[in-house]
């Protein structure tokens, strides 16, 4: 029986989603609960993507083989398992067919900026940049980002031979006090793409980067062209969506 | 010179704000910095008052006595110094006579409770209570609160022989979306005095006790006749005030 199961973590006590031999992962922390639960037999997750060490998850969405059950009493039992980090929201039953990778259509990203004064609160959540920022510059350098293109220059360096092509559909700013909140919504993000981004328009709003320099930067596919990755600590996978 | 300093700290990796040999603690830390700044003689910080192991502090205040030095380059090098999770927010040179201590007249303590679906990326911040609360029934029950009360029944088990007189001003309640937060001001709070008022408070909210049994448990002055000590993780001590 395949089951969809939709979760959100703390990513501050991760080494990120993707198990890594010796190290404490989203993935690994949750097979080895859902295999305890399926009679010691391995179970493996397939999650849409991974998210990296310290990032976050609101809505991450995973599929498994298990045996038939009911999903509410699944979902319970594996809550109780999980450490307090982890936490399991829904759970239901889908047809073999559906694949949390592969059928994924649109993922949203938030990522938060503080621009006031430093919060020792907050270290975790929100990136601390402390300083303020020019909303329209970072809206207006956002606009070239908008659509189909190929996203080298946003990509991680780590030259990976990845079809860099992806396409934003969205990109909004909501600024609540001093708190800025960027969302990201897409068919599909790079590694450090959308940090990368965050990182870039961080730059604009400082005013050291013209907004209509994006274009350039975005054409010259090439990663040494753009700015400095954004601390993860900020950065939270919100949702996926899927095909019904 | 004497200097009044307001800071705040996550309370989450500290054993509380009171030094305890080999703990880590929030008055250790900071004096141990400040010594290192003050050419290594041992240098004393005097707060307001203690807050409990994973209690946290947007506004703590303290004295302390040091070289004469420009207060703005004092907090900077100072917050250099300290950890990600303590920051110093102002320092000011104070009269010889100001004690953080003896001089705070009015604390103001507020309790954040998640009465929605579990959020793991709250679980430091937040009491996850998880379940709804009725605010009105809490509202009638704080009333019996207000004013000046002997307050043995919400005080610490561990029965000091201290004076248990303090005086409430008011008690807030404010709800958005899930988290209910509750904002109490008061001239002093015994220790986990909040903590089981909010304790109390919930298993109003609960409908396991009606508000106007307040009054009695209140008046029983004995700690057995009132509820749980709510968790320390939704506790913040919110601000100090002195004269001026």
């Amino acid at each position: 029986m395949r089951y969809k199961m939709t979760f959100s973590y703390d990513g501050t006590l991760f080494h990120g989603y993707q198990s890594q031999k010796g190290k404490r992962t989203v993935e690994e922390t949750i097979e080895r609960e859902l295999s305890k639960m399926n009679h010691n037999r391995d179970t493996k997750i397939v999650a849409s993507g991974r998210t990296d060490a310290h990032v976050h998850a609101l809505g991450q969405v995973a599929h498994f083989d298990f045996e038939e059950m009911d999903s509410v009493v699944l979902k319970r039992k594996l809550n109780k398992m999980l450490p307090d980090d982890i936490y399991i929201r829904n759970i239901e039953p889908v047809s073999d067919s559906f694949h949390a990778r592969y059928n994924a259509k649109i993922k949203t990203y938030l990522y938060k900026i503080n621009c006031g004064e430093y919060n020792p609160l907050e270290v975790n959540y929100i990136y601390q940049y402390n300083q303020g920022l020019n909303i329209e510059k970072m809206e207006e350098a956002s606009t070239y980002l908008l659509g189909e293109h190929d996203f080298t220059s946003f990509v991680s360096a780590s030259g990976q031979k990845e079809d860099m092509v992806r396409t934003i559909y969205q990109i909004d700013f909501i600024q609540k006090e001093n708190i800025m909140m960027i969302i990201f919504i897409g068919n599909g993000f790079l590694q450090y793409m959308v940090r990368n981004m965050v990182g870039f328009l961080i730059e604009v709003g400082a005013g050291k980067i013209e907004p209509s320099q994006t274009k350039e930067v975005l054409e010259a596919r090439d990663r040494t062209k753009a700015s400095k990755t954004a601390s993860p600590n900020g950065l939270y996978l919100s949702h996926v969506k899927y095909d019904e």
